[in-house]
């Protein structure tokens, strides 16, 4: 380690939020150079190329074939698939002497489409599964916690291309496997949770996520085994009443309900002064609170939406989008609400709206507002609140909509119990894209009737800089890091830590001699370095097994310890060799 | 090969000049996916990465250290080497969502020095030798000839740090060395040349060029052995006369040379009306030719400038723009005439001009115009010459410059005989940083005195993409690609070329056992597609070996083919397998 380009710190980057991140970089695997971008330093990269190698050969074992496209994409195949707008402010644009518009690639669906309709022809070629573990650019806006969420970042996407549905289905099957021995292989607990496929269209698709408190995703599970990210959790109403069930229960009647521009309030006023017939207390459940936004559709249209959810939950924004992408909601503004008489500041009810309606305003409510449920919902007009109001007898939705928030007990969509909500962090995902990047670049086949098909695609990505970081956070103590053997960026750590020249001797001729047998030796030889500081550096650094070499040489031991245990051997020297290569075999 | 990502094509890209770009994009190794810009599909990312570590293990083996930088950088170090303005239009630029600078690195000098900087402080650590195999990114004007000039490429660049000047020599002489070997490894002949450090300041500097005619590089060998990049090549004058010497040859006189304007109808002008004492006639190589320019410095400012060159001799552009960088010369405009009414427009000479006189006019002039020479120059007033001019006696220059071409024959600047002209492939560049950027960085170190000093660098690259391409284009016939074998992408190529099943089972076979004794194997199993475009395939994409399984199954033979010498053996089938092994031990 003397000329080794490894070098500890003392003190934790002012930026860390996260133990992965503060080791990284304090044992010298990383380095920033600017927000979410660094630098791999030597042991840091044997590492990566570790995590890098395990995913390639996942990949290979089924069949996938490694490819490499650039970085710099020219702006038109993105145009025409709609991404180099979509994308927003998260693609990194550039423009090159030409004033040619240039951007660099977030992921490459564009051009894996584009190389297999240059090369492929019939449904003789395919399936067919193609794979590149490549350096990605996304301008992320809040780039966070070392390398969990990274500006410049190494990703393996594949891409699965099948002359019909089936065909799909199996690829997706073999990547799963993939992905689940892939991070079994890296040592990473995955829980593999629906996903809203959003506005990558499509329909299957799974994230696959590693549970960790360090993770931005939420996620929940059953204990029945149903696992969904938030987005993707559907929400089960009551059954519907028929109409004459809805017919006879009590009419929908306007209250007049001052100052009662909030739910609590609201509640508050009803159980003085409108008690129950049944006598039970209003609750909030009985309730539908109002969301008001304008839809700006992809196509440059607008639309005013009224969205109702149950009255003791709020919105939860990441479920609201996903749920209208590729449309996105802008909250009411002032003007919003003076262009639109009819929607009563804090007195609003879907009573009356609908697209269809002389209003226009859309109203999409919670699937726990099935028809034949009886609400209490604001009454269009100042001070005014609707109690029995029935949804399919008092007025008809324009659909429903998962806006809502998901809570820890909420029942799980499939029976299977209630809900936990977990925090974790993607590694994986794997989605059927179905035919819309094909149908938008025009990938066709000839079937096996010679009828020309549009090919059907999958997509599987893995964060390979992310896996890393993901790594380090599941395998460290509070003296550093403690590597899995497979990962780890050397298989032995050698100190010499005595002041003799005997004790650098027998050092250097084990290295030697673990070297020549195949190992990954990290030698540390610095003169007049204290033994207490190699000890702490090699906790650090946190590679599996070490030798110290010191002053036990004098009663004829050295020390063999284990960093995942703290376990230290003392043995012969002329043992050492055999004692690491039994613990390096073991795996 | 039916279901591998490979497929030829029949028709050469229509833009392809060389026959490395035609043959590895008709063969299916790359795909341009804008100008300068290409996909590594399946075949070609394996022969990528066989060069990538060949280069690697070179480096290693002198203790390069791996490790990667970003592509993407924020300006500020590049702000603060002045790299950020110099390197121009090459460069791309662009800014982030906040509207941070940023670029795509060309090269990674300023991250190198920082990142010593951070990690190391003391005379200890060093010498270290850093290396990164990495994408770069270079808007270069014109890309061209497929892999040759690209706009996104993979480079090796290495850069070595010592404490002093001694250091730097041996570090410097550690890459020389790796070098060599790695070219020798890669197949590829190279000629170390001298090269002109220019812009990048520091003092050795050696291109190792291959002498390939599709090259855009020019540069000079001896037979004595002396080899540089023309931009290099000195030129060596006569030896300069002593004040008296001079004062005894014949006093300099202005001539009437009306309509002269060119150094022919001057040279016309003089053997008709002012014919030698000596009786030989005026040649163009008696005369010295004039050129004007505006020199810009790097701070802003600008200087007249007058360059003297032998009359029979054209300017080399390149030569004048190395010479004189970082400033850059731009040829006088009528308005700089204008300014300078002592330039007399084809009239022009040094005597009475210099940066001291006047005119402020610096005065450059051909090294061979030593002291004591005769030369005819303009007289400066329309339609005069003056014959006999000395410089050293009729006006003292401000200094020499290499302007003037190099010409097939030329001197050698080390006497060893005279020049040939060379076409050549810049595939590597070593070169001698000295501390331009540890200085403009700030990068130092603790000598052993304990005294700061700045850090000496050396800087050390090599095209790696580039690589493939002039291997490419060295390995080729008129059929295809004929790779050397420890670069190829494959070990062996098998076919089956039959029709019936057993023709497949042993094909299939022979292409098992390969494979399980280590082997990469490219099988063609194709059904209905014919022998021979079977076997046009196999030449194109230029696999060392290939075994046909074919109708000679039912004679008991089966073909093993050297792709180089067009040798076809015909052996048992049960024997193939040996054979091959044999031929791919032999290398």
């Amino acid at each position: 380690m003397s000329s080794s380009f490894v070098r500890t710190l003392r003190e934790d980057p002012a930026d860390a939020e996260v133990a992965s991140h503060r080791l990284l970089v304090r044992a010298g695997y990383i380095r920033r150079s600017a927000p979410g971008v660094y630098t791999w330093l030597p042991l840091g990269l044997k590492v990566l190329r570790k995590v890098e190698q395990i995913v390639r050969e996942e990949q290979d074992r089924i069949g996938g074939q490694e490819l490499v496209f650039s970085a710099l994409q020219p702006r038109e195949p993105y145009e025409a698939t709609g991404r180099w707008q979509e994308y927003g402010p998260t693609l990194f644009r550039l423009q090159d002497r030409r004033e040619g518009d240039y951007l660099l690639a977030p992921t490459h669906e564009e051009m894996f489409t584009l190389t297999v309709k240059d090369l492929f022809n019939s449904y003789k070629d395919l399936p067919t599964m193609l794979y590149q573990i490549q350096t990605k650019f996304r301008d992320e806006a809040r780039p966070r916690a070392g390398l969990l969420r990274t500006r410049e970042f190494i990703m393996k996407d594949a891409y699965s291309f099948d002359v019909d549905d089936a065909g799909l289905d199996v690829s997706y099957e073999n990547q799963r496997g993939a992905y689940q021995r892939t991070f079994d292989r890296l040592g990473l607990p995955t829980v593999i949770c629906r996903a809203d496929a959003g506005a990558m269209g499509g329909s299957r698709s799974e994230e696959f996520l590693h549970p960790t408190p360090v993770g931005e995703d939420t996620f929940v599970v059953s204990d029945g085994g149903y696992a969904a990210n938030v987005e993707a959790v559907t929400t089960i109403g009551p059954a519907p009443l028929d109409a004459a069930a809805m017919a006879a229960l009590p009419p929908a009647r306007d209250v007049t309900t001052p100052g009662t521009g909030t739910i609590a309030s609201l509640v508050d006023h009803l159980n003085i002064h409108e008690p129950r017939e049944d006598g039970r207390d209003w609750q909030r459940t009985d309730t539908l609170k109002a969301l008001v936004y304008m839809l700006h559709h992809p196509d440059g249209s607008t639309q005013p939406l009224l969205v109702m959810i149950p009255g003791d939950r709020d919105a939860d924004p990441k479920r609201l989008e996903a749920a209208l992408a590729p449309a996105v909601a802008v909250p009411f503004t002032e003007e919003d609400f003076a262009a639109h008489p009819a929607l009563t500041k804090g007195f609003i009810g879907p009573v009356g709206l609908g697209e269809d309606s002389a209003s226009g305003v859309k109203v999409l409510i919670d699937p726990r507002a099935a028809d034949g449920t009886r609400w209490v919902v604001g009454g269009l007009a100042p001070d005014v609140h609707t109690i029995d109001v029935v949804p399919g007898r008092d007025f008809t939705p324009d659909g429903y909509l998962e806006a809502a928030e998901v809570r820890e007990g909420d029942p799980a969509p499939d029976g299977s119990g209630p809900l936990h909500l977990t925090r974790g962090m993607e590694m994986g995902h794997i989605f059927q894209l179905g035919r819309k990047y094909a149908a938008a670049l025009d990938l066709r086949v000839l079937d096996v009737n010679g009828k020309s098909v549009v090919v059907t695609m999958g997509s599987y990505g893995i964060g390979v800089t992310r896996a890393v970081a993901a790594i380090a956070e599941l395998n460290h103590d509070d003296k550093g890091l403690v590597w899995p053997r497979r990962i780890a960026p050397a298989d032995v750590h050698i100190m010499a830590t005595g002041k003799g020249q005997e004790v650098y001797d027998e050092a250097e001729r084990i290295a030697s001699e673990l070297q020549a047998r195949g190992l990954e030796v990290l030698y540390d030889d610095r003169p007049k370095v204290s033994p207490g500081v190699k000890f702490t550096d090699a906790e650090l650094l946190g590679v599996p097994t070490s030798v110290v070499v010191g002053k036990g040489l004098t009663t004829g031991v050295v020390e063999v310890r284990d960093r995942a245990s703290g376990a230290i051997d003392e043995v012969p020297p002329q043992e050492a060799v055999e004692v690491v290569l039994t613990a390096v075999r073991a795996g």
